[in-house]
């Protein structure tokens, strides 16, 4: 057998590990009673332990070297695989065993701090644990090593290739586009109708109709299933099970049908990936130790956002599907027209909590985010500081103040789960996705044609040969560069913005 | 740290593992998409192999033979964590690994074939395969030996201390008390109406009425929960966790009813095991590589049979429990009372079909499996004589002949699976029921008044106190012993058949 074969089926198991590990985390997240939380935890433990030990035993490290030398230079996946597994290995090497054990021990501590913290609106109760947390993540980054700025190696592990530097750049384009463009909509002082969204819409026909609108986009049902949870998630256990959730308010129909349409489009990623990729170390993130096969967190978000925004709340698409939405609820929507819909659904309005936010104002909860993590982690900002500084920035944003620290700095759970650098990916998710559907409606023949009669399979079939089949294969810039001739661009996002908005709000 | 610290840590990653494969095995069987069988197939292959490796490791070697110089006398539960890790260790060094990965790849080959032999009700599809499997069988039953009987190895594995002849002792009894039973109630010629039991009982009201008898019994919901499949089944992932399965025949009432029963009786045994047991050597099977709490198969049949048929089939259960059948089907049963209800779910009727047999005759369908498979074990009957065997036993014991393969030799799963020797367990665990039963009779004062009433606490305090609580610290033997003071008693059983259906079919 071929060093490089050994190597692949030392991996192929610690994907199967991975994979083990997503289904405990999707039973866990929607099907186990509450009893079984504590030894879940412990069988969660171990099973990451287990995948642990074999990325960084002797057998895989052999391999690893022995298959180094043997491989040519011309397979990308081969190379790619190595360059991969190597990263893992030599990634923990670095990773001091005690950081890594406190860091998994305080965030576990630290996020149940948080929820009591949030209840009372108590900032003070949390502080002493984001202080550690923020510390922990500072030797994090030595430990991981970086050029310029210590959240760069934190960036690195969502969102390959990205750096602060760059991520300022991209903020400085974006704010430049859109502050203006909220400062006309507001001064446009129109406010779309959105009265008919709260009525009443029983949740076993908002799920008959997600689902009606998920296979259209071509998810696949014999490999996949949709359930409920308190926080929709997608998770996927190879190609072949690719499972979301979506949460029901019956009084707002808006919450499943977009959610639904944003695991959707994670799903399809994940159901993309070529078959020969399976079990491989281009289907799992080795260094995160996550079974997931897309590119990186930005990548897999900007297929989120493709689908739920740029098709799922466009004028086409509802012109094309309200028909069907007032069939299923006639009473509710009776008084509605589809281009009343469209505008309610895209209404624009600054708001306190970033997960209810509008497209236009969505990145400037991301932006300010980074902004204050930023500061954590080089010290120009104390956590004693933190509550100050989130609100002077959201009055600075939106023009508004939150009135206590559970609507303010205390709204997300990712400082107290260490997801330093994490929330920027939902921001490089926009801007990518706006970059490669402008350079699909240019490669694909008729596409606008295809979507506006609710053919999915046109652009499914672009994204597919262009981001989803290469899983890991290859970095974002690369999926970027290849699909759509350019590194990171904001321009076709903040033309996407500028059309979209400056016709709504006219 | 002490040795034994040091192995029990061992022991409760590999119980761990165990439980992760429950998990998803438990998910394949009643969430997964069928895309998704193939890659969980190897994530389970997987699984299992990071456990037998655990368990033949050097660490573990090591561990257990400090452990077993530094540990007293005295201590019961460490002596017998030590005696179950040792007796895995010692089995799987005695399975040449080929063996074990023939036996692995036969199942699953051979379980696809008996599928397709079943459906066409071809006996001679099978044959080759089932020729394999006895023939690997008596491999597996000389490599982990046995005093003498082949039989006795394979026993071993679902049911310790259990032989071939002391079964054909037990059988010997059994049919004498049995078979004159069965000829009296055929010759009562009588024949309980049951027309009712097939009338329309809508699925959903038929999970509400099992899930409130379920808690009644004391079934912990906030550890548990019930889900359909197409076989019915218990599983455990520690006692924090303990799931059951029904499947509904909406046309009858029997089906889900007393399936849901039969699996609360197996839940009960594993929510009840002490929770200090939890993930040790003592609720995990380590020589089967399997997550449970019961000492053994015939003994968590032994629960399962009591609660679905000592309890759930009684007339005292019926009288309190009718009423509130009727009131959630008024329209089905408003013709019914208690007592016809009663008599209907007890009708004795021998048949071909083993699981459906009524309980005087299912024992006879056990019985004649469990001779078989000695006959083919040590070779006085051949795989080509089987069906003609098979037939004739049919004929002999219940009178009837099957009219084909599908209906009669091909009817169950068990040896395309490879489980020879698991059938006896069955009526293992009916004697026991028996036997425990009398005995809480006796020792908890007032016991049929509080069943008459309803109050199901005090059997399961007897219960759990005497087995559940005590995992698989002691053996079945001696959990009888302690328990009622008697070794395996086929009596109590027998007069428990006489008794009731003597009353039935007078």
């Amino acid at each position: 057998m071929s060093a490089y074969k050994v190597l692949t089926e030392q991996a192929a198991q610690i994907s199967d590990i991975l994979n083990a590990i997503s289904v405990l985390t999707w039973d866990a997240r929607t099907q186990m009673p509450p009893g079984g939380a504590e030894t879940r935890g412990q069988q969660l433990a171990t099973l990451s332990s287990l995948a642990h030990e074999r990325l960084t035993g002797e057998p895989l490290r052999g391999a690893l070297e022995s298959a180094e030398q043997e491989i040519s230079a011309g397979d990308t996946v081969q190379q790619r695989t190595l360059q991969h597994v190597r990263e893992a290995v030599d990634l923990y090497e670095r990773l001091p065993p005690a950081l890594t054990a406190e860091l998994a021990h305080l965030k576990t501590v630290s996020q149940g701090v948080w929820q009591e913290a949030r209840r009372g609106a108590d900032f003070s109760l949390f502080a002493p644990y984001l202080e550690r947390m923020v510390g922990l993540n500072r030797q994090l980054a030595e430990a991981v090593g970086y050029r310029e700025h210590p959240y760069d190696a934190l960036l690195a592990q969502y969102e390959p290739g990205m750096t602060a530097r760059k991520l300022q750049d991209l903020f400085s384009y974006l704010k430049a586009g859109i502050l203006p463009l909220l400062e006309k909509i507001r001064s446009s002082n129109q406010e779309p109708r959105q009265d008919f969204l709260t009525r009443n819409f029983p949740e076993s026909e908002q799920r008959a109709f997600n689902l009606r609108l998920a296979e259209g986009f071509g998810y696949d049902l014999s490999r996949g299933r949709l359930d409920t949870s308190a926080h929709p998630f997608e998770i996927s256990f190879t190609r072949q099970d690719v499972r979301i959730t979506t949460r029901y308010d019956r009084h707002f129909l808006p919450m499943s049908l977009f959610g639904t349409l944003h695991e959707v489009g994670h799903a399809l990623y994940e159901q993309g990936v070529a078959p020969e990729l399976t079990r491989t170390a281009l289907t799992s993130d080795f260094s995160g130790l996550y079974a997931v096969g897309g590119a990186s967190y930005g990548l897999h978000e900007s297929q989120s956002r493709l689908w739920e925004n740029l098709v799922g709340r466009s004028r086409a698409f509802w012109q094309r599907h309200f028909p069907e939405l007032q069939g299923m609820f006639p009473e509710q929507l009776g008084d509605v027209d589809a281009e009343t819909f469209y505008r309610a659904v895209n209404r624009v309005s600054p708001s306190l909590i970033r997960v209810e936010a509008d497209e236009v104002t969505y990145n400037l909860h991301i932006m300010l985010r980074a902004e204050l993590e930023l500061g954590l982690l080089d010290g120009t900002l104390k956590v004693s500081d933190l509550p100050e500084a989130w609100n002077a920035k959201y009055e600075e944003y939106m023009g508004l103040t939150p009135p206590d620290a559970a609507t303010g700095v205390l709204q997300d759970i990712h400082w107290s789960a260490g997801l330093f650098g994490s929330f920027p990916t939902y921001t490089v998710g926009n801007v990518m996705a706006s970059q490669f559907f402008e350079a699909a409606k240019v490669q694909v023949p008729d596409l606008t044609h295809a979507l506006a009669a609710g053919d999915y399979a046109p652009l499914r079939t672009w994204l597919t040969e262009n981001i989803y089949r290469h899983g890991r294969t290859y970095t974002p810039q690369e999926l970027l560069e290849r699909a759509t001739g350019r590194s990171l661009d904001v321009a076709p996002y903040l033309a996407y913005l500028d059309d979209k908005y400056g016709d709504l709000y006219a």
